[in-house]
């Protein structure tokens, strides 16, 4: 067997999927594809059609996953499974690679098996996960933390403004919208789940590598950060004695930014801190600020950092709230513990890349993924390829095809090393 | 004549006026009575009733103000006029007081010449000025900007989301909606222009003051600030080598205030710097914040601080936008000129206060008012009455009937003396 990376996928069927894709967005704010909007039950619908064209047998489980399964061989001793799955929803005015890139890659390793007529002794099936992306509901991951039994009632029951709630959107994908506290009945029999999916980071593209192997999706903990002040006529306020909430949000997230760049200087592993959100009220010209709300976002290969950061973040506070004359309460609204990639899949996912004659290097994720959630369940790995800039989450996003075909090839030899059919 | 202030007014009615207006605000948001709304329009009317009922002969100008004049007497060698004005429009969830209680004042002005029958050799006018609280078009102090000759096409022209006109709301109040390039044709007559209004700050409250003579309404520039960066994936964009444009507009925050407090301290007159409004692109709690918008609100009674401060801004860019990698831009949106309060009037307001033992200082506005474009084309005047722990512009604004009573013995007072009747 060549071990030419493009003997295992047609570039031709991926561009053409990807392009398919593509044009199920919402109209004149491409690319947006939310969980639940018609544009996904159309890219949902197109999807099984591939599935089914590629021989799978497709269903859709109780947390809403669409799955397409291509059983072991009859004579396969045990039913073991290899899972393969990312996800299509968007974020608003996303990219066409996130998420889309893996279950098309996932397609393609099928596809080589049926080409080459190989019978592998497990199954495989080809899942896209539900709402991958954060949706209105504030809940990432759906399906993969359906499959993991992390779904709880409370999450479910959440409506958004417009009064849709979450279970019953499930149910209209042909979900239960029931509460998952067990993981999947045969979690036991999943020999590996994997993941191809874009880096979201620049560092394969600047130091041009192929393949990124990840090592971790970091703990991810997010904080709601109120500072409550004064509001004043901006005239009439005195500048001394002011209690201005603005001022004292912006000490604030000037120094998380210093705190985070020391502390990721230090360690070799990934940290990063982020205020992403800030909203100011009244948010008038002419108003001294009464209260900022923010989000912190901070994730962390090692909760060591994560602690360090903290305790460092708290005196802070203490020093800021005193000399401002402002309030801050910090408070968590979402903690995910940090998901180590399994050593023995990153091991075989370096090995065929090496074989393959692709570069690779070890990589945190960064970003959160269903891989999260997988891994709580049964080994989980994940495959990074670059993408154009580092850019995500924004309709520039672009990985070459190439790119995706080498990604693609190291997947489909990681699973025929895993199902004892190397070649 | 008795020089204790409570002759000059009569409680009562001073508090069943305020109570009156306060109970035409928008529903479930008091106190909103926004220019042009139909609550607006109602106490518009209301007001009109209570004008006639004193005596004035009422009307609404080409700029959509309603005016009601006391006459001069018959054999008056020539035709003089005093104007005494405020507003009754105003701010989403705004207080009681601003404004209206310097239209109230004008109306005991008016029942006390009329309870002691005097008749003065010049016109009184008591204007209720069209809409001085910003509003949706952008622009404050419709009416006094039109007696001034200020309110041009542009302005005029604009359309608020719901696509209504400023020119044609003018209309339906009763205005002409045209422009006004020149001051009213009979300003040269016009021999004063009085405000009464609450202070909006805690100086005269703490220091148990009665009056504050207004020495000038501050200039004021308002400047947008436009941060540009780069945005990225909050957990995939390594801390080193961001371009985070909210860590940028939060140290130009900083700065910002830091610049003010040190000149304010430097200057014993008025200088305030504020940014009370921002806004954060895309604004999601895994992004980094790749736009931030800010205005930028300054107030100086020196213009020599502002330009001070000015300098010192504009270095402070150059340096931080090259140090965090991030492009940023201000530019002026509006600018007014700091308008001082004509001296004479100082000195008959403060001569007033002596006269009916009320205490007095000297103090900047801090705020715009009407009587900054009324003193564009002749002598104003301000006079200000404490309120409540310097609060305005919310619910809890709140001036006692009695701080009401003595500021409108001063304006009576200083009417008689201009119109050449000291008591």
């Amino acid at each position: 067997m060549t071990k030419h990376f493009h003997h295992y996928s047609d570039s031709g069927r991926i561009e053409s999927a990807i392009d398919d894709l593509a044009s199920m967005t919402e109209p004149g704010r491409p690319f947006t594809r939310l969980v639940f909007s018609s544009e996904y039950k159309q890219a949902r619908t197109w999807l099984w059609s591939r599935f089914e064209a590629a021989g799978l047998k497709c269903h859709i489980d109780d947390g809403g996953n669409l799955i397409g399964t291509r059983k072991a061989v009859r004579d396969a001793a045990a039913s073991q499974k290899i899972i393969i799955g990312s996800h299509i929803d968007t974020v608003s005015a996303g990219g066409r690679f996130d998420g889309v890139a893996g279950v098309i890659a996932g397609l393609e390793t099928i596809h080589f098996l049926n080409k080459h007529a190989i019978d592998l002794p497990v199954d495989i099936e080809i899942v896209d996960f539900l709402g991958e992306e954060l949706n209105v509901w504030g809940t990432s991951c759906l399906g993969s933390r359906h499959m993991a039994g992390l779904l709880c009632a409370d999450i479910l029951s959440r409506t958004d403004q417009d009064d849709r709630q979450l279970a019953e959107e499930i149910v209209k994908i042909g979900g239960s919208g029931k509460p998952t506290l067990a993981p999947r009945q045969d979690a036991q029999s999943i020999m590996a789940c994997l993941e191809l999916h874009i880096e979201q980071s620049d560092r394969l593209e600047s130091d041009q590598i192929d393949i990124g192997v990840v090592t971790d999706i970091p703990g991810i903990n997010r904080y709601s950060i109120c500072v409550t002040g004064k509001a004043g006529h901006s005239g009439t306020t005195l500048m001394q004695g002011r209690e201005d909430a603005l001022v004292t949000a912006s000490i604030i997230v000037t120094m998380i930014r210093d705190l985070a760049l020391d502390i990721s200087g230090q360690d070799n592993r990934h940290f990063v801190a982020t205020v992403g959100r800030m909203e100011v009220y009244p948010n008038g010209a002419a108003v001294v600020p009464g209260e900022v709300k923010m989000i912190l976002d901070l994730r962390a290969s090692h909760e060591h950092s994560r602690d360090l950061f903290l305790d460092q973040l708290q005196s802070g506070y203490a020093e800021i709230s005193h000399r401002e004359s402002c309030a801050i309460e910090m408070e968590l609204i979402s903690a995910a513990k940090v998901a180590p990639m399994d050593k023995t899949l990153r091991v075989h996912l370096a090995r065929s890349a090496d074989e393959l004659e692709l570069s690779h290097i070890d990589v945190s994720s960064g970003a959160g993924h269903d891989m999260a959630h997988m891994s709580r369940i049964a080994p989980a790995g994940m495959i990074f390829i670059p993408c154009q800039n580092g850019l995500s989450h924004c309709p520039e996003e672009f990985a070459t095809t190439e790119a995706i075909a080498k990604g693609s090839a190291v997947l489909t030899r990681t699973i025929l090393a895993l199902a004892g059919r190397g070649f």
